[in-house]
């Protein structure tokens, strides 16, 4: 049994669609959820900011005692999971691994679809793990960059963000997929006009209750889960000030966020940084 | 006379079209620039966060010795111009006084509309600088938050750019300005849409030229200028890996962008600040 808390982070408020999927299935656990709000967005990033981000962002989590990482960004769980791997020994969990095992479980014609951002997509992270589980699964991708901000700006049933769908997703239709895996935690507030341009026969997957379940079952396995009589608490930090994070935090979470605090990763690398090379 | 550089900053490639104006108005002058692509955009940001990063930014080009900086970014020229100047000695110029000016000078209803992002709009610098040169012009803003990933998505022409061109703008005109100003270097692109929505007897008015000649303006006044004879040298300064911006760069300046150089703010932050602390 282990009492330490579960850390999250992803590059700013879409993570916690996984957080929320992670409480409801492990209410007795304590949470430490990190979200990147002065670099956001990772997705447009190379894969070298990017895991150099994610490597700063485990260093301040590792350093409040975390016993498991989850990577709830699609674009650092493509790109930075081995890297963090490498150089962290607790268990880490991306999201990228849970979707791809829900697309498989799901689909019938053996045809998926993956959207991502621009860095999801060019990783190929989704294709490999999908052809990992199942060889056979036929997968196209396509990278959509502006529903993220169309997702901020609230704007997820307008026309613009219906012919914006229509641009993104219509070939994909016409590919013959008949299950989509929404590869951003911001593309479920879109759900509806993805729905419309894909019509009612295809399933979208979101990796955020997968996720959840590989958490749950990590830490069975490795026996660090808390009495199920306990009940979790919740701490939240973001690199820029909380204020936006807090607004739109609140709509994700049906008004339950708690505290935020604001940290400044690059203040405390160069904190650690200085004390190593001070010699 | 001074042989020094002239430093030019944006949180990305927009600033480019602020540099172009200066080459071609002091094409005698070395620049050099900065694009913080590693943490781009600016624009959603905390004015907290945005002065952190132009004082980053602006202690790297100071470091190589520039004899007057450029806030090339709209964002950063609204928040941080103050703080900047607080904390360095050379001349600093911003987008927004520029922009001001040639508005000012422009409109005969004394009605001007200006459009940018949220962190612009919010900080009312356009509407200050505005009455400040005259307190009869009428000004009405507007974020138009999707119009910088319209941009960088290459949507500029298409139904998706006009509707949302449409969805912003079409109040302003209503309000009978006859004055646009693009409180954004990015806006620019989307000239096309925002003129069909405005109309042809709106005038659109972006601060590059009109930066580059209060640049010309104080160097002539400091005696600063390099003789005319002279043909500049322009180093390019990106957070993130090069090639994105290389591949918009030599689309904003025509093909003429030379070698780009990666440089990690941070860690330079970090080696000065282990250098002044070390005793």
């Amino acid at each position: 049994m282990s009492w330490k808390a579960i850390g999250i982070f992803d590059s700013g408020v879409g993570g916690l669609t996984v957080l929320k999927e992670i409480v409801k299935a492990l209410p007795q656990e304590d949470t430490i959820y990190l979200g990147d709000t002065a670099r956001v967005p990772y997705g447009t990033k190379s894969p070298e900011t990017v895991i150099r981000y994610a490597r700063q962002i485990t260093e301040f989590l590792v350093g409040r005692d975390i016993k498991l990482l989850v990577v709830a960004c699609n674009t650092a769980s493509a790109v930075a999971l081995d890297s963090l791997n490498e150089a962290f020994s607790i268990p880490i969990v991306g999201v990228i691994e849970p979707g791809a095992r829900r697309a498989v479980s799901v689909t019938k014609t053996g045809k998926v679809a993956v959207i991502g951002t621009e860095g999801t997509v060019k990783s190929s992270a989704y294709t490999k793990a999908i052809k990992r589980l199942s060889s056979d699964v036929q997968v196209v991708t396509r990278a959509c960059p502006l529903f993220v901000p169309l997702a901020e700006e609230g704007w997820v049933d307008n026309e613009v963000a219906r012919l914006t769908a229509r641009s993104y997703l219509e070939g994909l239709r016409e590919d013959g997929v008949d299950t989509l895996v929404l590869g951003c935690t911001h593309y479920p507030l879109l759900k509806g006009v993805i729905e419309e341009v894909m019509g009612s026969d295809v399933v979208l997957v979101d990796s955020a209750e997968e996720t959840a379940r590989t958490v749950a079952g990590i830490l069975a396995d490795h026996d660090l889960l808390r009495p199920v009589a306990e009940k979790g608490n919740h701490h939240y930090f973001v690199t820029d000030v909380p204020a936006g994070f807090i607004r739109v935090g609140n709509r994700f979470l049906g008004g339950d966020l708690g505290d935020v605090y604001q940290v400044n990763l690059e203040q405390a690398i160069q904190v650690g940084d200085g004390g190593d090379d001070g010699e």
